[in-house]
This record gives structure tokens, sequence and C-alpha cells, in this order.
């Protein structure tokens, strides 16, 4: 099934908000480190908690691989009902061969529905991701960290057919993502603490937008509604990390229940 | 020990050449893949029949993702001499508390001396690698693959003191890492397809280049170096690859010193 149908299935039962798994072993309860696993156990129980609110997961590669690593990974990834969205947040980009084999990683192995990835690259770093008809890419566009400015907020100069165009590097981004949107499964990465870009994205593309940066990050649920097309709003921290005692569970689900309330 | 003085005790010893380590269970040889671990057996011989004549070994860690894991990533950086230099060819690039993540995963976990990094998030996906002070980060700037003209090579205006200047992504991503690089630790990578950058780059800034792309890619060794600084060319597929048979090491190491013979 192709990505966009199972999330329009999933939205419909449950709703679109998805909750990032950065799984620290600093923020993890006590009880919970004195498991064989923390991470595996840590991350079965928000899911376990919260999976019939809920789109999805996205799973922020980083943390597996600082501890408990790719086979628990796989692991969380393979407890989530199939029926729910599954998102590697890896962030790759990386030339052709290099590219196969990250999609082989985080798409056959593991069996992700989406990825998320690096633009800088060019389209051939996208492209092996992109031949996965069924899954999704979401190419980091307009990001929600102070870093933001350093690049993607610069204003580039494009050739278009009849005029010289300034705009900022991540409306570049934008409009090339939905050049090379042949096979209708990328998507764009923005946060959630730029609104504005929101819009001014829609008037761009209709491809779907992976919205990070809500709640911890300073971005607000309510925000970033009502433009149309699949957007998934993401909130980790703020709901992962709700409570650091032995209820992290229960604290998660009420908060995300709280997060969903405020959804239309 | 700082990144940079390791690499000047090794190149007089050795040579500036590094080879990269790109693992692909379709391309090893048929005698390797009976072995248990076939990458690390695979990766382990290339190392045995090339260390004294190389500075160091960079890791693609999409090999390993895909086939083996990060473990065998870690037994192979283990397996290889303190005295040579180790680059995970990560190209991360994520905010600060997943960047930490990297960092650990990579540097503290793993124990490399340097990776490569994108610089599409700006200065703090960076930060949290430049804090290691001993540790090297190498970021993207202009790549040999056909892809860098989607965004590398965009024009981007940049308001300096004096004057509104235009310059290709590349260059800013160079001037901007330049001025990042307080603590010595920042690089560039730079693809051996594009010897006249490296001229451009050495005009802004004399930090190391990492130079991958040359044999496979059609980067010519001959023309990246003279440029002053530290310039380290890496040839992945050439060399390992030299033959698919059981000869595969004799062959590694034969292609090597062809590659070292054309340095100066």
């Amino acid at each position: 099934m192709k990505f966009t149908e199972k999330f329009y299935g999933i939205k419909e039962k449950n709703s679109i908000l998805c909750i990032g798994l950065d799984p620290d072993p600093s923020l993890i309860p006590p009880s919970v480190l004195a498991e064989k696993n923390p991470i595996l156990k840590f991350c079965r129980e928000l899911v376990d908690a919260t999976s019939d609110l809920v789109c999805g997961y996205k799973l922020n590669t980083a943390f597996f691989e600082a501890s408990s690593g790719f086979d628990t990974m796989a692991e969380v990834r393979e407890y989530i009902n199939d029926a729910l969205i599954t998102i590697a947040d890896a962030k790759r980009g990386d030339i052709g061969n290099t590219a196969r084999m990250y999609a082989k990683a985080f798409f056959d192995n593991i069996g992700f529905d989406a990825i998320t990835l690096s633009p800088y690259m060019g389209y051939d770093a996208i492209e092996p991701f992109a031949s996965y008809k069924d899954k999704m890419s979401f190419i980091l566009c307009l990001t929600s960290n102070p870093g933001s400015k350093d690049f993607e907020e610069l204003l580039v100069q494009e050739n278009t057919d009849t005029d010289l165009s300034v705009q900022p590097l991540w409306k570049s981004v934008a409009r090339k993502v939905n050049e090379w949107n042949k096979n209708d499964n990328l998507g764009l990465v923005v946060g959630a603490t730029k609104p504005d870009a929101l819009q001014t994205i829609r008037e761009i593309t209709n491809i779907p937008l992976l919205v990070p940066g809500i709640g911890k990050q300073g971005g607000d649920i309510r925000n970033i509604i009502g433009y149309g097309g699949i957007v998934i709003p993401t909130v980790s921290r703020s709901i992962i990390y709700a409570s650091r005692d032995k209820d992290f569970a229960e604290a998660a689900r009420k908060k995300t229940e709280e997060f969903v309330s405020m959804l239309p």
C-alpha cells in the first residue's frame, strides 16, 4: 500500500499526530533502566500507551546508534502495529551506491514506511529511496533549529524559464523536490517553529509535510494545521518525557491526548 | 593527540592516501562470503594488506548498516592500528541533542578519529562534534556526484561587511566552516572530480580537505595534490574491488601502491 493511502486510513481511525521516539538513557525513568534492554522496554511501553491515538512513530536513529543499536531499533519498529506508520528519522544523504545501501537498511531490512533525508547532495542522493514506490521520503526543507539561518535561509539565484528568481534555499528545495516527485512518494520536513513557511510551501507544492519541533522546541500544534494536503505534526520530548518517573507511559498518554485534542 | 598531529605523523611514516571501506556483499569474493562474518573478514584482509601504505581508512556507515551492522563496524575500527586514522563516513546532520548522540556513537563508543557531516542544518548541527577537540569533522562542501549541481552549485547572495557577494553555496559553506573552526578541528569534503574547486577553497581556507571520488568516480589523484595544508585523497572501489577473486587483498595492495606512487 502506498504511504499516502496508509496515512489516510490511520488518520481516519486514530489521528494525524506522530510521536517521536528519541530514547535517551539519561532521561529514561530509573525503574526502566533496571531492565535488560531499557531502550526497548521504554519504547514498547510508550507504544502500548499511545498507539490508538496516533498515526505512527518517528524513530530517531541517532538515539539507537548511541545506545542499544540497530537491532533494538528494528525490534521497536517490529513491535509497532503494521497498521501504523513508522518513520526512520535518519537524515541520510550520500551518492547513489551508498544511498542504495541506506535504502536497503531502512526499507528492506528494518521495514520502515518512510525516512528523512538531507537534500544537500542533490537528486542522485534521493533517487534510490524514491524508487521504492510504496515508501515515503521526507527531504529536509526548513528546520526548526537556530542553524537554519546559516544555509537554509540564504537567498539563492536561479534562472527559471522566464526570469532570474531569487528565493531562500529552502524554497528552492521545496520546488525541486516537487519536480522530482514522479512516484508521488516524496515529502518535506518543515519545522513547527516556522508556521509562515507552511503557507509558502503550500503555494509551491501539495506534497506531504512532516512537521517536528512541537512542544519542547517551541512550535505550537495549533499553528501548523489547516494548510491542506498531508501534514504530520510530530511531538517527541514533550510526550515521551512528560514524566520521568514510573508513571511515564500514563503521563505520555495524557500528554498525547492533550495534543490530539488541539487538532481539528 | 589532535587529529592534525596524528595525520602528520602517519603521513611521514606511510602516505597521505586513505582507503575507503565500502563492503558490499554483492561484490565480495565468493571465498570470503563463505566465512561467518564476511564483511569483517573482507575488511580485515584489506587492512592487513595495505596498512603500511596508507594514512588510514574511511568506513562508509551505509554499507555496515545494510549488512552486518554497527558491531562489525566497531570491530573493523578496533582492528585498525591506533596509529592510523579512522574516519566514519556518516554524513550525519541533525539538531543539537541528536547531534550529541551521533557524536557519542561515533567518537565515544566506536572511537573514530573523524566523521563526515552534512552542513544543511547549520552550525548547531556541527557544534556537538566540534566540541571534541581531538576529533576531526569534515563537512560536505562540493561533492563529486551529478546532483552537486542541484543545490551545492546554486549561487547564493550574502551581505558581507562591505558588499553583497554572490557565490556558489559550496563556497559559502567553505567560508562558514572556516569561521566556525575555533578548535582547529573542522575540515571539508571536496570531490576529486572538481580539482578547480580545491584551488578556490585554498584561497578561502587552509583547513584539512577529505577528497573522495578518485578512481571509479573519475577523479585523478594527480590533480588534487600540491594545494598546501592537509589534503587526504580517498580511494574506495578501485582498490577494494581491484580483484573480485581470492587474490583481492593482494590486488588491493598492488592498486594501493600504484596510487601511492602517483603522490609526490
